[in-house]
């Protein structure tokens, strides 16, 4: 089973949720901690989630930024040991690619998801869609 | 005066104002709309962010995902011919570096805060941060 869980500074993990219900009706398959919104320690909840990823799951945590207190509190908790993937820095498009995915979550294919999704973190250009050297409109989703 | 718009799929865009808020105090800094909320057409908002910014302003909008549909409501308004860049596929890294920079809001700036945000978008790694050979632990914020 996949287990994706979203870890963020705030409440930037529900605005994941707000985001996946519109764009994939799927946002209740995905776990969410908001971070320092109160006084409560998140270590709690992110025990529990790791604690939840069983042998036979896949399981990868996002989180909003490389080298935040979010991110390092999670690589305290070693998650790799547990077999679960954590990635950093996640865009809403790598969330959804995950999220929607029935390829196994290998982390062949995390590196390629990355790398798809960094490649559309991106100045957008507004040259004419006709020009036949842009590629900017060709590419976009239906 | 550099002028700063969120423009997201659901609350995601208050879900960034949460994490400037804690990370950077600065959220007030940034406009924000969440899209598709309610019934409500938010391209006033985009036309009023967009007429905000004068020659001698500096602005950016970020929106969340490529060629999703607050990404081609925005490219329709055309920002570039107002001296706008829109940027999307951001992630919060992204957008704290935009938002905390002292230097001005270039092309060349923004390419480079683009390929630097797609690398902290990455799989965390668990290796032990004395080890010489992995810089895992090195490039991490204070």
């Amino acid at each position: 089973m996949k287990k994706l869980l979203i870890a963020t500074h705030g409440y930037l993990a529900d605005g994941f949720k707000s985001s996946l219900s519109i764009l994939t009706g799927q946002q209740d398959q995905v776990q969410y901690i908001n971070a320092y919104v109160d006084e409560s320690d998140y270590t709690d909840a992110l025990e529990a989630f790791i604690d939840s990823v069983g042998p036979d799951d896949q399981g990868v945590i996002f989180t909003d930024i490389y080298g935040g207190s979010v991110c390092q509190r999670v690589l305290l908790q070693q998650p790799a040991s547990h077999g679960i993937f954590h990635v950093t820095g996640a865009n809403l498009g790598l969330v959804i690619e995950v999220l929607l995915t029935d390829k196994p979550i290998t982390r062949e294919y995390l590196e390629g998801a990355i790398e798809a999704a960094r490649s559309t973190m991106r100045i957008v250009e507004e040259e004419a869609p006709q020009s036949p050297q842009e590629d900017s409109a060709d590419d976009f989703f239906a």
